[in-house]
């Protein structure tokens, strides 16, 4: 910190309350607006709303996990009320958010959209509601196997309740499941937005592009990223801290919608904090890779990835000296 | 994104008003609920509601830390005032919710359990309450340890104020220590959900259950993880990134409540991204793990753990060879 | 969970209403308050608000991507009074938080501070504050610069839009950018108020004293930690879980203020998971750091740090043998 920064404008107490301490501040924002293009959307199809759409996540986990974060009990009785209540709202915002991202693509004002004929933005948007709110119960029935999967290959797990409740893990997955339908089915920007929303609750960031098997359990999860062309099998577990990522390229944009991103076949397991990169990588069926690994080829089926386990060394200057009055 | 999908239904929008678009979709979801059994909670009992768990940490934050994040000014003349407060809003909410995971533990509604005698969910909860807020000053004792060693330990630190104020290490040591007290006098599922509360502000994972002695000091801390069965000595200093985990095993759920976790003794330094698992894998007094180790055995005193050095090699094609005109 | 937790006071429940369950407890805590002198902030100066703070960083956030983020939509025709909105709020925030943090730095009550001649804190803070904000138009250019940086990177980035919109790498930028200004003018404790914020939300820990040039990605970004001494150059890409921190030392607070951290000359990119410590430590231009490394010695420009591959085994039992049937 400076001691030298003294008031450089005494004067500007005296000057009249008309003028706004920020009135030659707006001049040179407005001026900057035109001249870093990049950084403002102005006079465009309005965005997606990141609020709204963290809305429809929430009230879509109310819908998936009933009875779990409800304000109140979900009985046999009012189970169909429930279902009827939420599934109203969730298509209503999720119609909505689809609409703006679809607009926002075509770079076309909503009231624009609206002018148009049947195959614009809000029809394309109803087809792309309806088809993904029919995968609901598959969609279901994949996280049931998820949630099972934690609960199998967690020893501090209590119960499926808690791994539901509390693991950051289902909830990444949870979130992740439903972004790649949107995806899969062509909604744009609204997936990413899911999956970085997981992202900053969980630490966990899949890119809805990625392919994930039946069972996928991570375990922990703060730092895991799973890159966009990645391929996981079947009871595949990942801990913490885990990349399966994209070898940095001179070529960039280039290598775009190219399989950047590893392979990973069914039973894998994959210790925290090692890193796995390039899209020719296979990580055959049933293999280990020990945490901290740094790994660019692939590993044939059945092995373990080992590192070399450090030599410990006496230290030079035994910090516990004084402590231990040795 | 794909640009093949047309509307399919075009003439859903000529359908009648009374029927909502979601009509349909309200009975294959309430058959979901029948078959995906394990992911709902229906005509069970409450469970302890996320929210008034996080209610609970905030308002203890305000009386283990009295002037440090209050909206206005405590004073040797009100801080009496102050304490009886949140006193009385943490007591109510605290044992509300240990009432609601009593009745959870035991699949009894609220309104079941009132009806019960002495030794019901309310009564044990009443108990737990005091208990718990008997070891405030206590608690407060070992946090005050615990900035100490913050402080002592982060030259970049200003003040003990400012650890307090904003690092995340003490914000995740707070919770966990409340957390591990809840948890050894019984009280099922909150303090899972509180240490999962951490996680998600901190990128801190700290199970409730683990052992962890006086001035600890976790540095950044994100994709820290420390299992149910860790055991840390005094003066411990762990960087981000640091796993104290179990070996991941066939056995699953046959490993519950075994010694699965590490066991650091006194005076032990771990280097970010360090990976130390197994329940018989002991870290003696003064040992210092470096960065990116991967350690499932045990090291003795006053030993440092070196990571080999990678070597660095020229690089085949210099990627600063246009910009340096070489 | 123990089941031999009874309660030990039945008789509480007749004691009379009018004693608070709480009442024993009160005086034990205030006694505490005394006690534990380092966790209290009583008949201190007030403190900054870290609510305000983050309120400052949301709107600076709208005035910076005008568009992006606003709830309705940014014309060429209300842009000038949405900058005009904008600033006289965040000029408002700014003015008063930093003339809290002043005033908690010299430990003086707001009410004296307002008693206190030219050069007092208001006055302070009416400087800092002009200053601050007439720097904003370069600190857009700077982020310009790296939200192209960030699209260049990446072949999974669609548009510059959606990393402005969902990268958390562009958000931890932008607040240390702003937060680094601060800090530069002579602002106490509100820079790392918003320096943790970044790391709350994108798990992205940027000391607000660190030095960082153009065009700088952080990939993804979970576990990145950048020193308060750091040093960066042009054109450097992080990925997640890269630390350029500190030893730890036995000489704590001695330590402070001196270079305790690396520095990365330009065009360096440093692969997840990587540890980078010390002080003198330089990494030259060009050179790529492998995922996973430990480095504490500096590195000649155009090198590539490699990581010895770990040697795959074929591991004694095969887990895939039931599965496969083999």
């Amino acid at each position: 910190m400076t001691d030298d920064t003294r008031p450089e404008k005494p004067d500007a107490a005296d000057a009249p309350d008309t003028t706004s301490p920020v009135a030659d501040l707006i001049a040179e924002l407005v001026d900057s607006y035109d001249h870093e293009d990049l950084l403002q959307h102005i006079n465009k199809a309005f965005l997606p709303s990141r609020e709204r759409v963290i809305q429809f996540i929430e009230l879509l986990r109310h819908l998936i996990f009933p009875g779990f974060f409800d304000t109140e009990r979900v009985t046999q009785d009012n189970a169909r009320e429930h279902v009827r209540g939420l599934l109203t709202q969730v298509h209503h915002l999720l119609h909505d958010q689809i609409t703006q991202a679809l607009c926002y693509e075509r770079n076309i004002t909503r009231e624009n959209a609206a002018q148009e004929q049947a195959g614009g933005c809000e029809d394309k948007a109803k087809t792309l509601t309806a088809g993904f709110l029919h995968q609901l119960p598959q969609l279901r029935h994949m996280l049931g196997l998820d949630v099972q999967a934690a609960f199998d290959g967690d020893p501090a797990a209590v119960s499926t309740d808690e791994a539901i409740f509390s693991y950051p893990g289902i909830d990444a997955i949870f979130i992740y499941r439903a972004a790649h339908e949107l995806l899969a089915l062509g909604v744009p920007l609204v997936p990413r937005i899911m999956t970085e929303y997981a992202h900053n609750q969980t630490g966990i960031d899949i890119h809805p592009g990625a392919t994930i098997g039946q069972s996928f359990f991570i375990d922990h999860g703060t730092g895991v990223v799973v890159g966009e062309s990645t391929t996981i099998g079947d009871h595949v577990k990942l801990y913490q801290g885990v990349t399966l990522g994209a070898l940095s390229t001179k070529g960039g944009q280039s290598w775009r919608g190219m399989k950047r991103h590893p392979t990973l076949r069914d039973h894998v397991t994959v210790y925290p904090n090692a890193t796995i990169l390039g899209g020719e990588t296979v990580i055959g069926e049933g293999c280990v890779v020990n945490g901290g690994a740094f790994l660019t080829h692939s590993v044939e089926a059945g092995h373990t990835v080992r590192v070399e386990h450090p030599q410990p060394q006496l230290r030079a200057q035994r910090q516990t000296k004084k402590k231990t009055g040795g």
